[in-house]
């Protein structure tokens, strides 16, 4: 049972022996790889020296560095001709409320214009990922990097770490993105939650009687899971724990998770025999 | 028609005669009242002095200003004792390309934690606006108050300026909020859009022959359309117009919308006879 931050003392977590847990830089990584806009943060010209948060629409190079669409006529441009501080907060969605127990990754360092022998290349790498931004070829626009020398990770309600800029740039962003995600706990919660329950009773020592397991995540090393438990004394309120399973191996792209899955249920049924 | 910045050379905005446009501010302030956060930027202790964006839940006070509920233990709030300079950032929502297209607006300004006085009072008007924002009565959260002295708002594509602070304080926003415009706006498409082509064909001196016309926007003081257009020449390319279409009053409410719009249509009936 770990101490997760996450709970301010609220329900415990357990965690299955040897599962391994995606490192912060690359939940970084991966949520910012998923994602194709941001808030950029820079130095304001006029009130000068004030931050200020403006949108745009990026793509990653291969050390996931933010390759930035800008027009020079662009109040964050003329900040950035000033001052080339600046961040970019990068969100995992979700509205209203949701937003604070969304993911999101801010992404601080200095952004310069690519420069001119790279350009091309890099108004490419842009285009891949826009590829509807006819105004890219606009001469008033080029593509600018963000060199990234601190991140911050949030993964929601108090679970927040710095990561480390260089195991962000070395890491790479996860098969399991977030649509298949979204389609393999969709698919576990609504067609397998017998083998939930199984790989939970062979791999967790949950203290209490279990009356559900709901998946939540999935990544490539596993997944997590919630855990609803039955009240501890008769008429009491019914309780709650978290838990993360591993799989036996690495997913290289999300169709290996019905394996990995399949995989776990027997190993669960093997060791409650 | 307009020269309306928007377009870089693009389509002519027809503007109906007598046609009220909500002002910068008004339509800065409407966008702020519809939403519940946004993005904050603030600057960092540690890398010091760069423009750090992280994620904020807020509701409005009557001027406008946005009430941040923070935590001492939040980066922000660090960065925010030892300099109080930020901006909010708040977007109309869109995700991907969609984001650019969207309004948005940046409130400049300074934040500083509401008085003691006036906490329980700031506290109450944020939890009408997330009444289920539980850890608000956590000893370490309080709420800020953002004095918006600069606003910057897009709404959208190349349309974009600096709205009064005054103006913007004293602005109502649109009792046509995006939930109502949504359903006016689906309503008159789905249902009445040969009303629309009668008001266009009564009202605006379109060049060519226009063969749709569909409404985008709603707003207390009128809609506006875009107009297809047949190829000027045979074999040519259709056309595309926009135009902006004034209500005989200001709505007081979203349900006097219909009312409005079937006095236009006998007007343009009127007209036309």
């Amino acid at each position: 049972m770990s101490d997760d931050p996450h709970s301010r003392g609220g329900p415990p977590t357990y965690v299955h022996e040897g599962a391994r847990t995606p490192s912060p830089a690359e939940r970084a990584r991966t949520l910012v790889a998923g994602q194709v806009d941001g808030t950029l943060s820079t130095l304001a010209i006029d009130p000068a020296g004030y931050p200020f948060g403006s949108i745009v629409t990026f793509a990653l190079d291969d050390r996931g560095a933010p390759l930035v669409l800008m027009s020079t006529m662009a109040e964050h441009t003329r900040n950035l001709d000033q001052d080339d501080r600046a961040s970019l907060l990068v969100t995992e969605g979700g509205d209203g409320a949701g937003r604070l127990a969304a993911a999101r990754a801010t992404l601080v360092g200095r952004v310069t214009r690519v420069a001119e022998a790279d350009q091309d290349a890099a108004m490419e790498a842009y285009l891949v990922v826009h590829p509807g931004a006819f105004w890219a070829r606009f001469p008033d626009f080029a593509v600018h990097r963000l060199d990234v020398e601190a991140i911050r990770y949030v993964r929601g309600f108090g679970e927040m770490s710095w990561v480390d800029p260089a195991g962000y740039a070395s890491a790479e962003a996860d098969p399991v993105d977030a649509a298949a995600q979204e389609r393999i706990v969709t698919h576990c919660n609504e067609d397998h939650a017998d083998a939930l329950a199984t790989i939970v009773a062979a791999f967790l020592p949950v203290e209490g009687e279990v009356t559900g397991v709901t998946m939540t995540t999935c990544d490539r090393y596993g997944f997590e899971v919630r855990i609803d438990l039955a009240p501890s004394e008769p008429g009491g309120a019914s309780g709650l724990a978290f838990g993360r399973l591993g799989f036996d191996g690495v997913l290289d792209e999300p169709g290996q998770a019905r394996g990995a899955m399949v995989r776990l249920v027997q190993a669960a049924e093997a060791a409650q025999a």
